[in-house]
């Protein structure tokens, strides 16, 4: 690995300018708090791109399909959610509870769109041997995929420009060291496919792919850059919807339960969650009725009640039981899904669970807890957890899960945010993106792809790493042998 | 032609915030007043593209080589430019005449470059019969070639994706009607055939693009767009140098006249302006020398001092002469290129002046008053030329130029500028860019070509159109027949 290019005071002036300029021209943006409609601002990155193990790099691809297939199929496994929903329930009442809640209601009412479409995000930390340890699997509403290859381009833009070495006219890195990442345009390519196969299915050919999001959403550009691609790729048009004024704009056909947008009376053909992963996206019983219109229609859903719920943590838990996970996959992917794993614990009155409880208390520097939500941002880390803990009547541990602590190698980098500039060690976090396509009637697999990947650093000194949350930063992939 | 797509204010409003996302995704910006460098506005624009005679445009592109030929031709005339300047130095002492003396410095001194290159951009106005009338050739640092593309972009996005019709679901422009421009790279490629040029003369291979740009220059992302084609396309490295701070980065080597930037020891192949071209870039005599410092070092200038004075408006007086063109253009050529002209008169004591001077008084609301610089901003027009004149003694009238007044057709339009919206009528102004390489010793082009266009639009109520100065535009092409 090559050692870290030390700029002076100076040359890291020159890189922070080359760098605001490169972001703000190419759209590597992210709007600040308060914003005007007009202005935005460059985007948290840091400075070079970060090393990473390629093997590693190259087994966190590899493995992708896997897990879309995994998820796929555990989502249309309803007789085993079912007996394990229960006990969600209980954990997550508010949430988890009323999103199956939602299901079972649709499924009264009638469900009439067998095809879902998941666009995913595995999210990995090397552990100290360069093995990959998945964090999370992220089966709604995954965020990044379209600025992650502008920051890559960035890197690439700058390291060619020669401004990462001191003498200014080398290359710091080769550029076969740093991957493209073309996952916006991979992710179009699924909600593309998806539209397509609506389409031939319900003979028409100009409907659209209705965008669910959040109000005053400043992390739009990177949702942006999978319309552009949708509509320059594949003549695919979009429509972005506040989440909670979806009843204002869309209406189904009560006969072919087709989805229209009403302010052009188009059909829609896929419904894609930019919201309603959390309990802030349903304030009022409002969005959980849209929720159910929506999950009624003929539009296929990304994703559906069901491939949401497969995505909690405490089903991430259980399906780390490699017999369970029997049913679902060939034994050569099980094996390559369980060797990214880390032990995970419930705390609840299980065998299991009770040897989650004393190490939380034993040795909770080797741990962190995580609720069962979706969403991320309310984790509590090593000796933080048995004062947690404690705070907490002895049923409420059930919400949280306790995972294997990983350990990340640390390197130097520099993160700039509205330019300041943080010389600092940072950890990473490697997020692969996945496409799947998936009849849960026939139980068949339409397409399954690996969508290329994100990488997001952190301080090392910081636990979290929400790049909107301001903690963190998108970061490019620098890979060394 | 098609009505103008008259949106009700919903409509509207949702077209500028789609807009908005769009410029901002796409590095369709330009810097605020006073701005930090990690933050930036969309430019302002037009919402819709703006109607234009096809044949008119057509026309345009046609005559841009024989202008590109006439000015690499006059300005290497140094007889004739000796035979006139005099007269434009007794006009405009303090800036073309410094010009000049720097000239004839360099002279002295040795040119050892005998190769050119402008990046010009010849710019038109439509006149009540659909003709194309010329309002100035720029010579020198000519903007808008970087945003250009991304204007004409974002209108083929907004009525790809329905947004200009209110059915929301239609196309209001047929997309032959929407012609692209490609003029960031056109331009780019100019440089990069004199810059490999410079290569294979000096037999090096790594040499760099050097900008020379203003201080807090608000519209860098227009020259970024440039110096990302360059690498991308190129592989050609840039750097920019504010002028004031040029004599602090470059050095020439005393025997081989080579350029030097002196971060990085690299050889400079092209000194591409876009600062020197008004007074206000030449606050001190170390702006001066520093102008001839470059102009006599090997590195092939963009423009050079002769190129720059040939664009001054009194040459362009001069050239609408016929005899005059004779000496440079073939017949057909000096055909096409009249046909673009109106009536120009100087204020002198000629035959031609005592007529300019008679005009500005009797029929003053048919023309436009003119001053001899480069750099627009300070016309004065119709019943504003008597009082003006009167202010002045008669011996500084041969400052300016009357110029006929060109009555453009207007058009409904939208301008949009922080968010908020203008529905106006506008006026729009062509511009055609030109590359063109010449040998000035050989007298030979080496390379000649169109480059794209720009077009400008502002309120037909306001007589300036400067996008910079807050008074107009950028919009592009909607091309009748």
């Amino acid at each position: 690995m090559k050692s870290f290019p030390d700029l002076d005071n100076c040359c890291q002036d020159v890189l922070a300018e080359q760098l605001n300029h490169w972001s703000l021209a190419n759209g590597l943006v992210m709007y600040p708090p308060n914003f005007e409609t007009y202005s935005t601002c460059a985007a948290p990155v840091t400075l070079y791109p970060t090393p990473f193990p390629k093997t590693s790099f190259v087994k966190a691809l590899d493995v992708q399909d896997s897990f879309n297939e995994l998820y796929a199929k555990v989502s249309s496994d309803v007789d085993w959610l079912s007996s394990v929903m229960d006990e969600l329930i209980a954990l997550d009442k508010d949430f988890t509870g009323k999103l199956w809640n939602i299901y079972l209601k649709a499924e009264k009412i009638g469900l009439c769109q067998p095809i879902l479409l998941g666009l995913v995000r595995s999210d990995y930390m090397i552990d100290s041997d360069s093995m990959i340890k998945q964090i999370e699997f992220n089966a709604i509403s995954v965020s990044f995929c379209g600025l992650s290859p502008k920051v890559s381009n960035l890197h690439k833009f700058l390291n060619k420009s020669g401004y990462y070495t001191s003498s200014g006219s080398e290359y710091y890195n080769d550029e076969s060291e740093l991957p493209s990442t073309e996952s916006a345009d991979k992710m179009a390519d699924g909600l593309a496919e998806a539209a397509k196969l609506y389409n031939s299915q319900e003979h028409t050919s100009d409907s659209l792919v209705l965008f669910v999001v959040q109000p005053k959403e400043r992390n739009v550009f990177d949702q942006r850059a999978i319309e552009y691609s949708l509509l320059s790729n594949h003549d695919i048009k979009s429509k972005r919807i506040v989440f909670n004024e979806i009843q204002n704009y869309v209406k189904v056909d009560p006969l072919s339960k087709k989805l229209f947008y009403m302010p052009t009376n188009e059909e829609v053909s896929v419904v894609y969650y930019r919201s309603g992963y959390g309990p802030n996206d349903y304030p009022t019983e409002t969005e959980w009725e849209s929720r159910l219109i929506l999950e009624t229609s003929k539009a296929i859903k990304c994703p559906t009640l069901l491939f949401q719920l497969s995505g909690a943590k405490k089903i991430q838990q259980l399906l780390t039981n490699k017999v369970l996970i029997e049913k679902y996959l060939s034994n050569e992917k099980i094996e390559k899904i369980t060797d990214t794993f880390v032990n995970i614990y419930p705390l609840d009155s299980s065998e299991e669970g009770i040897k989650g409880q004393t190490l939380a208390f034993q040795s909770p520097q080797n741990y962190v807890l995580k609720p069962q939500r979706e969403g991320g941002g309310n984790n509590i880390y090593k000796d933080d957890i048995p004062g947690f803990l404690k705070k907490l009547s002895k049923d409420q541990w059930n919400a949280y899960i306790l995972m294997d602590l990983i350990h990340p190698p640390t390197y130097k980098n520099t993160i700039i945010r509205n330019a300041k500039l943080y010389n600092e060690d940072v950890v990473s976090e490697l997020g692969i993106f996945g496409t799947i396509i998936w009849n849960s009637e026939t139980k068949k697999i339409i397409s399954n792809k690996a969508a290329d990947y994100l990488l997001r650093s952190k301080f090392s000194s910081s636990n979290e790493g929400g790049v909107a949350a301001g903690f963190g930063c998108v970061d490019s992939l620098y890979l060394f042998q």
